[in-house]
């Protein structure tokens, strides 16, 4: 079977491009959203200790089944350490034998912002051209590429409290093409934009956009309220926006719409992107992507990396699977004249 | 963080010696269900296809979080492959990070053997020297050596409907130093001995032991009926024994006891071990151990491997983390100019 590390991951995103990773990310994504109804899904099973959560997002269809386990540890960034990590397994349902192993750290922010760019593109005006981008944290720049790459966008108007995460942004998108100003407030970088998109770290029930901020016809693509108890928007906006999600009832524990009471009408976003209702309806509409990341968008990713990795430059083989000539004698294994080392 | 394959594992074996290993593992199977207690226990996460099952088994304690992947696929076996893998993860609670990714085809064997022997430990009589195993496929070899090295047992007699499973099974116990007995029907197996261990693959209720073939007195290490519709003993067996399984509510859909009502009384072996009640209370009782596998064997294995294998021989080291030198600069590891693969 395969492991996928970083380094291979890294090595593909070089040898294709980041946008047309994000591309084809999320034509993968698209595709399994249109088929929502062949994947047996699953709540998560999340492991709570005083230090953090670590999940396990099981999800399968007939051909393959996967799982991506990932941590939520915020107190890691004091220390150096990443708050979010992850690794996932693809499987094959026939056999039951994995395929895969992965490294889900990078590819969680590609998908990420593969699927923000994904819902953009259904609910956002078709003409829209600049996004504000509040929060400049680990997952900003893969949304500011996916933006550009899947709808156009062509200009940023982006802030973040932090002018060190500021100063890094503007250093990893030079020579993006992108127009890029960086404004002294979160109000000041929404005016005029077509989108938003808000990506904070903050760990509470935040206002990173208050009602006022938000003119008519803007889509608000809002990814950093992701767990009970961090959300980003005032309600207000809830209110006056229809609301697009992944999967209703991990959404209404994890999103934004934990603000406001469990009969708020919300859309899954999948019945859009299937054909069976509508997107944006007028020009003047406020549309809303309650992002938290649901399994389909991790299984959509494993697919895409085992697709996309066959070479061996993009891979290593491991053995986990012990594999004895005669399925009845593992014990065998142990009693091979030949160290087993020596075949690797 | 480490990578332990299954070269890895038959290494480790074979520099320790398997009697060894398996005599560290029951003691560290030991210690973990002494303190009971202390673990966060989950029902399994079962994924069903009409080819098998694929299962998910996490549990933690305050200090690290395991979960063993493991499918079960009774066709497999038709076609050359092996009807049980896995494979297991071992997180550290604090930081949410994984330490290792570990093979549990091999250490799911060592791990039942382990089980096995420490229960009867318990449960068998003190001067139990003879066992017989009905059932001579991937798990019997474990078993055999297992009740060697734990309680010294010293003569087998065996069966096994497949006389190339009995071949198979004679030809790896040479020079083991177990007088070995084989014979031509289960009944003839379980004469006089003091110990009877069932390990037969069959997938169905059967009956690999029926009820006048059970004296007073014995001890019965019952591993093969393990999931549901797959049972080996005869009820009536059931209501003459005390019976000791590991998680009742897992036990009670999975085990032997599937065939009797609910309120069928059982004791938790973990009570036992830990002292809070009696395993064998007199000479001519019959003590049941209905083996299903829970998840604390798979947490003590894996932490068993962690310890055991720091010796760069033993793992290699993989990354699935990334790293990045500042947390929210993920983007930047895609930007490196010293492409990442030069690294290993």
């Amino acid at each position: 079977m395969r492991l996928v590390e970083v380094k291979h991951v890294i090595a593909l995103v070089r040898q294709r491009g980041l946008a047309s990773v994000l591309v084809d990310l999320a034509e993968r994504i698209e595709q399994d959203y249109r088929r929502w109804g062949q994947f047996d899904k699953s709540p998560r099973y999340a492991a709570h200790s005083p230090h953090g959560v670590i999940e396990l997002m099981p999800i399968a269809d007939a051909e393959r089944f996967g799982c991506k386990y990932v941590n939520g540890h915020p107190a890691n960034q004091a220390a150096g350490l990443q708050t979010v990590i992850g690794f996932g397994v693809l499987a094959d349902v026939a056999t039951g034998y994995p395929l895969m192993i992965a490294e889900m750290t990078l590819m969680t922010a590609l998908r990420t912002a593969a699927m923000s760019a994904l819902a953009a593109r259904h609910l956002a005006r078709p003409n829209a051209r600049s996004m504000a981008i509040i929060g400049l944290g680990a997952q900003s720049e893969f949304q500011a590429v996916a933006f550009q790459a899947l709808l156009g966008i062509t200009e940023l108007r982006v802030f973040d409290v932090d002018p060190a995460a500021t100063a890094k942004f503007l250093g990893n998108m030079q020579g993006s093409g992108l127009r890029i100003v960086s404004t002294d407030t979160a109000g000041e970088a929404v005016e005029g934009v077509d989108i938003v998109t808000t990506v904070t770290a903050d760990k509470r029930a935040s206002t990173v956009l208050s009602d006022n901020m938000i003119g008519g016809g803007i889509h608000i693509n809002a990814v950093g309220g992701d767990c009970p108890g961090k959300t980003e928007l005032q309600a207000a906006i809830l209110h006056r926006a229809r609301v697009f999600v992944e999967f209703e009832p991990q959404t209404r524990i994890e999103g934004e719409i934990q603000q406001v009471p469990a009969d708020f009408p919300v859309t899954e976003l999948w019945q859009v992107i299937a054909g069976e209702t509508t997107g944006r309806e007028h020009r003047d509409e406020i549309t809303l992507f309650d992002s938290v990341g649901f399994a389909i968008e991790d299984f959509s990713a494993l697919s895409y990396l085992f697709d996309a990795t066959s070479d061996i430059a993009l891979h290593r083989e491991i053995d986990l699977l012990a594999a004895p000539a005669d399925p009845r004698d593992l014990f065998g294994l142990l009693r091979q004249p030949e160290p087993a080392l020596a075949r690797v």
